[in-house]
């Protein structure tokens, strides 16, 4: 059941048991089992998994050979310790080139479209802390099983940002209403349990080996499901949330470069990136 | 509080007591309690009320009648000992005229509309198995009881095929969008105890009997309820999924001829026939 | 954290310790505290605070004297020591004079815009029955509290009438679809302790002083969040529901006079207030 298929940015190891430290160099690394199809992917820009441009961008290639090669499954990982992904990374934000600022965008709701519409199941195996821009990969899995003590959630409003409407339509489309509206106005970051109580995550594994094995296993219900009416179905599903950003995409990016761009934005990220930088020396 | 009423098809009982045994040739047996008012809908086409379009237009009929008659409620039942309703029946698929196959499909949707928008409360007594489209008549209905140790749910994906956005629309309005997704990706077959779980059916009933006697205790809620404000209160909150089919009604028609008559469909249900026959041969 | 703002109908209170007994001929009452900057607005319009077109105008007068002065919070309560409003006034629909007709239900969307799509963080403090229009009041709010023992529902089918949609909006936005289903057919009126269950209500105060405590602990959980962030989350939330009844206003007026002035629904209101009136003068 192996496919092979290759990737300009990331690495596609063609056997299962390849190690990550092979290829420190990738930003994305994937990997097919041989027995399973099913592919872990797994985010490697150290030391957080901070999306800039080029992390973001190779994402969307390797979901793009995915795709193209009909995976049977996608495990969402990170190779951080105690980080799965700390969200976007505000050097984009920060005295940006427009046209840069632009295809940062952009490419951020290219993963989103791919990731949350992609035709073959995805899990997401959070083994580290997961707010804002991280969360949003999370949630535009199928499936999400955490590792315990991190904490995961949209948390804009904490940071005086506003979450877009297909950021908060991921969040919809996995926990009630009700708590949506309060985790999104309160910016709640939710610890693993608190997650696994309102249903933001699906299961709780003691470590990252226990959190791909249950990946596997969440993948494995889907052997007796025809891959075709399954992806049509989810499709189907989502296709008013994806439907949504499709025709307001060129709108969000010119809202999203309007709003990074005013000065009093500029300030709060230099004071912010002062700070930063001051705790750093110490 | 006895009304009569007549249906080409279906026999309609005017005296509360009548026993289903004394019409074995009607594939729908409708039955008014003098008392209540309430009509017990039996499914009655053995072995296993496989919706085929005589069925389907027998249930679409009795519909109108009790919606002409000003129905105070209706119970929805099956005359099998074992099953609800085997769902839609593969022979009106194989090798079909297409004129048929037309009207097939869109007696279903007549059947959806009726049921799903009926002015009257609405219960299924889930008596037998219910998937697939045998589901979908329990999930048109605005509460559920079941029997032990039956099977229920949109198993489509696991038959190979795609629930339209219609039956979606009817389990998205009972169990929560996140359980749903999950459902109808998987092609759950749920058990009575795990329906129960989920939300997908309201109670449990030891027996036929018993669900029926509880199907009158849920009409009964509403008599102290204006029938007019119930009646529009219920049709304004299942509008936008009723406006969505009216308003793609022949396209839907069309994408299912179209999907039905792909030679690869075709053939799957020769094999699948021919492996049936085999079977019921042994 | 002061701020002061003046009402021409509401009395808004510059020092937080100022008590309701001061003004008892105000219909209602908005105190800001002036540690906290929440104001606390309290519906005073013995016995029960029925929503008559007075009430309506100065609630809604408070709302834009609390927007134009950025609110930090708001907590709605009443003066009442067993209602928290019972609802519309039935006596602006008994012979209505129709520009009064129609300003009455203009200014109850007046209201329902403001409330439920307030930039400020808003709580309920229901320390007492909240039927009908009452329970709509504390649904547009983002956090409901209420004390032991009360009722609380979109009642309206058990009154001949239909909750208009913007109505069930508020109710599926707090409580599940299938939940809000069957609450608003069967028009069920909540205890305090059901409502808790289906989630209607957030939590139980012991009393009223309890309540509003609590209440100042909703609101104390955005102290870390940016207030523009915030406010603009919410109505990203709350824009569907917003915009339908701000492309029908003037269609659900037309219907709602329509409605009432049927010499049907005026015999019923006759019948009703003779009813009452016997039951006074006992």
């Amino acid at each position: 059941m192996l496919r092979s298929f290759a990737s300009k940015i990331s690495r596609i190891s063609l056997a299962g048991s390849r190690s990550f430290s092979n290829a420190p160099d990738k930003l994305v690394v994937a990997e097919v089992d041989d027995k399973t199809g099913y592919a872990t992917v797994t985010l490697n820009r150290p030391p957080v998994n901070s999306l800039n441009l080029e992390l973001l961008t190779a994402i969307s290639e390797t979901l793009d050979d995915l795709q193209n090669n009909k995976s049977r499954g996608v495990i969402l990982t990170s190779s951080s310790k105690t980080v799965f992904s700390a969200g976007l990374d505000i050097m984009e934000m920060y005295k940006p080139k427009p046209e840069r600022l632009k295809a940062f965008w952009s490419t951020l709701q290219d993963v989103w479209f791919k990731l949350y519409g992609s035709p073959y199941p995805t899990v997401a195996a959070i083994n580290g802390h997961a707010p804002a821009g991280g969360c949003l990969l999370s949630l535009c899995c199928e499936y999400r099983i955490m590792c315990p003590n991190y904490t995961i959630g949209l948390n804009e409003t904490q940071l005086g940002i506003v979450a877009p409407s297909w950021f908060q339509a991921a969040m919809r489309n996995t926990i009630s209403r009700r708590d949506a509206e309060l985790a999104l106005t309160l910016g709640t970051l939710f610890s693993t349990d608190e997650a696994l109580k309102v249903g933001l995550i699906d299961e709780i594994a003691s470590n990252k080996e226990e959190a791909l094995a249950k990946a596997v296993g969440f993948l494995d219900r889907f052997k007796k499901v025809s891959a075709q009416a399954r992806s049509m179905t989810k499709q189907a599903l989502r296709s008013k949330d994806i439907m949504e950003l499709e025709d307001n995409r060129s709108q969000d990016i010119d809202l999203f470069v309007y709003a990074v761009t005013q000065p009093k934005v500029q300030q709060s990220l230099e004071l912010y990136l002062a700070a930063l930088k001051k705790k750093s020396a110490k």
